[in-house]
């Protein structure tokens, strides 16, 4: 396992103590299933709302604007340098509630667990679950187990579905980037992808590069207020930032110009990433959000973003034109310029 | 393949054009699964909110009670008499919205995939999930694709989770049930476990034994237009009735008596439950509700329910009491009473 910064409970609860690894009858419906859900599942995420132990959760929103997102997680390995599958989960769901404008305030949680998993791992992915929603501030109100044989799964897969209240005043789409307009970022590039893939290759470095799996929600909390005028928000997962900017790009019918000058890599990422033949801009981000605005609003974004520990490396990395609409371009640090395409096939399998 | 009462479209989309089964690379956040999306799902699901195309979906609902709810489907085999784990997928979230006194809205769905699935079984299965949406009056809003390695899945895993707007003035829950109330059924029991067991063991009856996967909304919408003071619902899926009914005894802290000569079983069903040593109150339903209420709402419920396709078969078939608070217990025909107990261990794996 690696390093974690947070404290486990090492109480055991009942299902470590009777069972070391999830059974079958874990998902079948019955007192296993039951005995699962509430020795452990319930006795972490505990809140009003999921104890009504309902088939559902009943929800009083304050707003009759939501946002709803939903995303499995079906990452290789599940336990990896800076967080597990169920942190990155939470997470993941959170910003991209985020990136609709919304304030993240519920998620379910649904497990597909394959038989033989072992119960301790359950329970550290099962605790950072709980730390992730704490630390963000959401609760968990209801969720589902399924165990499937050994061989038709792979330890366990996560799905997370989240609903938010959008910010009143806001209008965030990947249609409303417009000319004139400046992408900021909050931080490095390619830190996922490439803790995930070093790890999976067995390489070491120096210094072990981490995932930057983070929930964005207080950090954006301020740029919210700050800034009303935002265009597009989109966090650059799977595909990287050249695969979103594409997508902003087409969906936006605008240009797309990125100064490599001003993109924000670590130093040992840019090496793992030259070692293992990826470019950079096209390997997964777990805590980072592309923010597309007006440029007259930039600095104050900028400002905001750098008070939080998440984004105290943003920087301004590129400029939405008029010219080529559907592609994005790279201004290189040599001064060329070139085509950053669209990833076509497969880069990084199981990314999260 | 089964028999379908669905026409499906014979238009080829481009995946199955150029792809005869999907690759890791559909799953990995590129061109493949840019062409999976807007082709085969997009191309189906399509409506207003899905064509925002966003992280998530922005809704705009028209009261802030709202019920939430997820579930996986990893049934085995995907294709089964009387339906697939698509329309499975969609039919099983909306009765647990159902089950909390909502009117089903919004759904997302998430697929897992196992690497060389193939893309007509896919496209088969994405039809019967526009069916069923569109038939049942919701819309898919957002969604996920995921693909994994071939033997680290099976087939097709799939996430549903979805929103609906809770009926003012009712209010459900399993903590409700009072001595005195009454329990419904809307129909015969156990076919859905029966018709995927029987398929798995190769059973040959004379009539096929089919699931009765079914949206139960609109049969309830007159429910509950009719009767305010319902106070528990619940759908007796995996563990079948017994098990469910034991988790409304735990939650109400009431006894509860079933009449065996009242309960609805199929003789098909009762003789293959025979045949493969189950006992019909233990096996899954997929398209019925148990409806817990007053005695004097019972008759025009029972009446309501009985002029809908799904609820022609209604029937009383128990009693909420005051003794032996927790308990479950059957009036055998031949008017002996046995316990009902709790499903313990493993019964039918991956049912739904």
């Amino acid at each position: 396992m690696f390093e974690n910064n947070i404290s486990f409970d090492l109480t055991c609860p009942l299902p470590i103590a009777n069972y070391d690894s999830v059974q079958m009858a874990h998902g079948g419906g019955g007192r296993l299933t039951h005995q699962l859900i509430e020795q452990m599942f319930f006795k972490q995420f505990k809140n009003d709302i999921l104890e009504q132990a309902h088939d559902g959760a009943f929800l009083t929103m304050t707003s009759k604007n939501i946002a709803f997102t939903t995303d499995s997680f079906v990452i290789n390995p599940i336990f990896f340098p800076g967080g597990n599958i169920g942190e990155l989960a939470v997470n993941g769901t959170i910003n991209d509630l985020v990136c609709c404008g919304a304030k993240p305030l519920y998620i379910s949680i649904a497990f597909i667990i394959e038989e033989g998993f072992p119960m301790e791992e359950l329970w550290q992915v099962v605790q950072s679950i709980k730390h992730a929603v704490d630390s963000a501030g959401v609760k968990i109100v209801t969720g589902d187990t399924k165990v499937v044989e050994k061989g038709k799964g792979d330890k366990i897969y996560i799905n997370t579905t989240g609903i938010g209240e959008v910010y009143p005043d806001i209008s965030i789409s990947p249609q409303n980037a417009k000319p004139g307009d400046v992408i900021i970022i909050n931080g490095n590039i390619a830190d996922h992808g490439i803790a995930i893939m070093s790890n999976r290759e067995g390489l070491a470095f120096e210094t072990v590069i981490k995932s930057d799996t983070a929930a964005l929600n207080h950090m954006m909390d301020g740029v919210f207020e700050k800034c009303k005028k935002i265009h597009v928000l989109r966090d650059p997962t799977r595909g990287g930032l050249a695969s979103t900017l594409n997508e902003i790009a087409l969906s936006s019918r605008v240009g797309i110009t990125l100064f490599e000058d001003q993109l924000p890599v670590k130093e040992e990422v840019r090496g793992a990433c030259e070692i293992l033949g990826f470019d950079p801009l096209y390997v997964a981000n777990e805590g980072k959000i592309l923010i597309i605005l007006p440029e007259e609003e930039a600095l104050s974004v900028l400002e905001s973003l750098r008070l939080h520990k998440f984004g105290k490396d943003s920087a301004i990395i590129g400029r939405i034109t008029n010219t080529d609409p559907g592609l994005v371009k790279l201004k290189t640090i040599i001064g060329t310029t070139r085509m950053v395409d669209m990833i076509s096939g497969e880069q990084l399998p199981r990314i999260c």
